[in-house]
């Protein structure tokens, strides 16, 4: 008796951790604050599709990315996008040192919050803007501007922190496809080291993940020490037909499954899906003006127009805020 | 008896994989084409080191990266860096369908192996059969292009595919790196595309880990199908200051341990081993004439010149192929 179940307890010790994991997956629900309908089945079955061995559409752990627009697909995109938030604050910051920008646009109308004569100045004033916010300094210097900035600075509307303006049913879905073997990238039309220092504490997602937009950045020894300086020179836009480039030069890998929210992903999502086999392409609909907000063709932060259009022919998915998720934010 | 036998058979089964982990690691030498010696030591004594937990130099796994050049340094680049070797067949391969290579420079010193001439047409020439063979096509195309010549492609000297002419010794490096958490990177001259299609394969390194230097390319949807197009025009040199911009671009951390060959590999190392707590710089130093090739200062493909003059107060180490390496090759 004895005897029989010292046994059965040593073939249960053998068995124990395979037996334990696949009970886990059976049992709990990975995306608990996603509503059941068609898209949380999508996501489901397509992520069964591909890692079932054997099956059709199985793909190897070391092909399986996924690439995640930020900006409105990740976290809050409004009323502006935050890095613009953070370039208008560090001019408010910056200003004691330039009394010139009492009188000079665009940095007057930062400083008197005039968004008429903010949008006059249009893309050459914001290049000044962001050439006097983030360049001139070492990628250093950046660094713990930004960090410093995102542990304090609070959104207008929800009044918290931008990291806590983060969607929870996206945090969901990163770690559901990340405990699927995949490899989990950000394709942002954002800037890259804006972006990095928080990307791995928020999301899971590490540097060597996240890809954006960039300047260019000169490597030179000031006073003996190795220094990366930041210089007013756009290097890169990773945006629209700049994503599926941004994803060949970091990645090299057609990804299996895209996520974004506005045109700005449209080509990532064609790229992507355009590939052989199971695809996903999925975009987030901002229609809910209670919980978050509700905007997609007409707006200054987000548009969302040919992807709109597009969707049902492409087989793309649009995920509704306002049903699809049962909450917006962590709690 | 028979209980006390299954009750430490249950035990043995518990405690077994950890048992035979730390068994396997002590018994096997990581290193065995690597003679005994200070490289060897260093090596070991670095990687216990950022390993050890509760140790003073102690680094997480995710933040142990470490950076190695390609040519020269995992494989041979003489008699030219294969790469070129590659071009040069290329620019034989398309002859045919250009009539008027003939009579043209530099495309006439390719197609009668006039190395002289070649020189002469310095790096415009370079630049006109770069784009003659490595543009103007889809990435589809050009992976598949390297693809097949690769697989055929055999070195003048050791009569053999260059896949095989990689250094067992830095494989081994690689490996043992990789097993105690590291992630291994490729940061080289040579072009990322050019790499990425046999780097998982021979080095263990996937696509989205190799850094190089690269061309603009376009994504445009052609007939219908998104493609990728290269364009004959430079995006990015991965080469001497340009190695520490391609590690912020495509890392966004300091390296923890930096090998390279030549004096590309400078700025790569000086910033690797700049960083605070314990580093490791490397130079592969090609001084076996028997096995491999010996040059150092004058040569016009991986020159060591300021490299050797500043390692003994940088603090890099210099490895010797003649006496560091058993083998230089897999068997």
């Amino acid at each position: 008796m004895k005897v029989k179940f010292l046994f059965g307890a040593m073939v249960s010790c053998l068995l124990g951790a395979s037996v334990w994991i696949s009970g886990a997956l059976a049992q709990t629900d990975p995306l608990p604050s996603w509503n059941d309908g068609a898209n949380k089945q999508a996501i489901v079955e397509f992520v069964e599709a591909v890692t079932s061995e054997g099956g059709a559409d199985f793909v190897a752990p070391g092909e399986r990315i996924a690439t995640f627009d930020n900006d409105g697909t990740l976290w809050v995109e409004h009323p502006m996008y935050t890095q613009l938030a953070f370039a208008f604050d560090r001019v408010k910051a910056l200003a004691p040192d330039h009394p010139e920008w009492k009188t000079t646009q665009p940095f007057q109308a930062v400083l008197e919050n005039d968004m008429e004569a903010l949008g006059k100045a249009g893309e050459k004033g914001l290049m000044q803007i962001v050439a006097a916010t983030h360049a001139g300094m070492s990628t250093d210097e950046f660094e713990k501007t930004v960090t410093d900035w995102i542990a304090t600075a609070k959104h207008p509307k929800f009044d918290k922190p931008y990291t806590e303006l983060v969607y929870q049913p996206m945090l969901e879905l990163l770690a559901y496809l990340r405990a699927n073997d995949f490899k989990t990238f950000i394709i942002s039309g954002g800037g890259i080291e804006f972006m990095r220092p928080w990307t791995e504490e928020i999301y899971g997602i590490p540097p060597e993940q996240v890809v954006g937009s960039s300047i260019v950045t000169e490597y030179e020894v000031v006073d003996g020490i190795p220094t990366l300086m930041r210089t007013p020179k756009i290097a890169f836009v990773d945006d629209k037909a700049g994503k599926p480039v941004g994803i060949l030069t970091h990645i090299g890998k057609r990804p299996l499954a895209a996520f974004g929210n506005s045109d700005g992903d449209y080509q990532m999502l064609q790229y992507t899906t355009a590939g052989s086999g199971k695809r996903l392409g999925m975009f987030v609909h901002h229609d809910d003006a209670d919980r978050e907000y509700a905007y997609d063709r007409d707006t200054h932060f987000g548009s969302l127009n040919k992807g709109l259009d597009d969707a049902p022919k492409e087989g793309w998915h649009i995920i509704s805020m306002k049903d699809d998720w049962k909450q917006i934010f962590p709690e």
